[in-house]
């Protein structure tokens, strides 16, 4: 029995997951799991994961590993994916919790909003803090990627997948990522790298 | 030149770093910073943590930490309040993501709005929204701790740590623990552990 994935396919956060899967060279099998459908809040489903939420993972022992930014470092850990502790790994942890906490809650909402629920007039207020805040998100971001190729010293890492998950769809949210040139050239250089394939955009 | 930490005294963000400083026995100066009062978005201190926010730790060496989460992982690793690579470590990080996405972003927030800015009846959508998803995580908690004495099965961690930073204050945001009578069990046996001191109420 391989590995299992609850996923919804247009979610960055389980993107992370499928491609981490893939550049370790895991085989998976995945279960198309619609969040905006009410897919994660049924009782099956809560039984697997009681925050309701995807992605989650099944290990063929019946292991169950919730939380996108802990799936990444669970697969990571010995791959070069993921430095040894110390600073370098302190960087790396840095930004998959700013990914979390400053930059999904706005980029990733924002998108959702807009161009899969289509509530942006009904829900204005929000999009434009999601907006205010993104923009902010991408500031922090610009600030690393103006000067430097990956968000962390130690080359290509999970910061740099949890962090373009969303970023590479910034503009389904309404982001015009012209305005933050550097994110914008580190993302294209995230998504040509071998093994990673980029998130399929709304039809 | 010992390790500063820029604080506020009142969060539970900050309360983190000083307590794993305590309990990894690293000597700290803290600077209290009143993020409520704007001084985590002056020019200077966006120039040491182009984020704003608080807790940010500068090391002896100058090196610049920032994510409360990231700065528990840092000075816990090799200590027992992180279990080594496998699957007791996703555990611990399941537990570090859900907070800053699942628990913190309501029970801080409504704790903050309620208790501090004291703007409770301006913001009373926003605080009902809190109160809703904060018993949410406050369910997914429950569910773990009214069977087991700690979040993972490796005793005390820094999950533990995080968890209870925000938990121990909820009442300050108008949530009642004593639905919840295994966190708050929980919360009494972590605050109670030798070189833990509890967070300071409001007066």
């Amino acid at each position: 029995m391989a590995i299992i994935v609850y996923g919804f396919g247009m979610s960055g956060n389980c993107w992370k997951v499928s491609t981490i899967l893939r550049l370790t060279g895991h085989a998976f099998t995945w279960i198309e799991t619609d969040s905006n459908a009410g897919r994660t809040r049924t009782p099956e489903f809560l039984a697997l994961n009681p925050n309701g939420k995807v992605p989650t993972v099944v290990l063929d022992d019946g292991t169950v590993l919730t939380e996108s930014g802990a799936i990444l470092l669970h697969f990571a850990e010995g791959s070069p994916w993921l430095p040894a502790p110390g600073l370098a790994r302190t960087r790396v942890m840095e930004w998959l919790f700013f990914e979390q906490y400053s930059h999904e809650p706005y980029i990733a909402v924002a998108r959702n909003i807009v161009t899969y629920l289509r509530r942006k007039d009904a829900e204005i207020e929000r999009v434009r803090q999601c907006w205010e805040r993104g923009a902010q998100a991408l500031d922090v971001m610009e600030r690393r990627l103006a000067a430097h190729p990956f968000l962390t010293d130690a080359g290509p890492t999970v910061a740099d997948i949890a962090l373009v998950a969303y970023t590479q769809a910034a503009e389904e949210g309404g982001f015009d990522l012209a305005k933050w040139p550097g994110v914008r050239a580190w993302a294209a250089r995230m998504l040509v790298l071998p093994g990673i394939t980029p998130l399929p955009r709304a039809a």
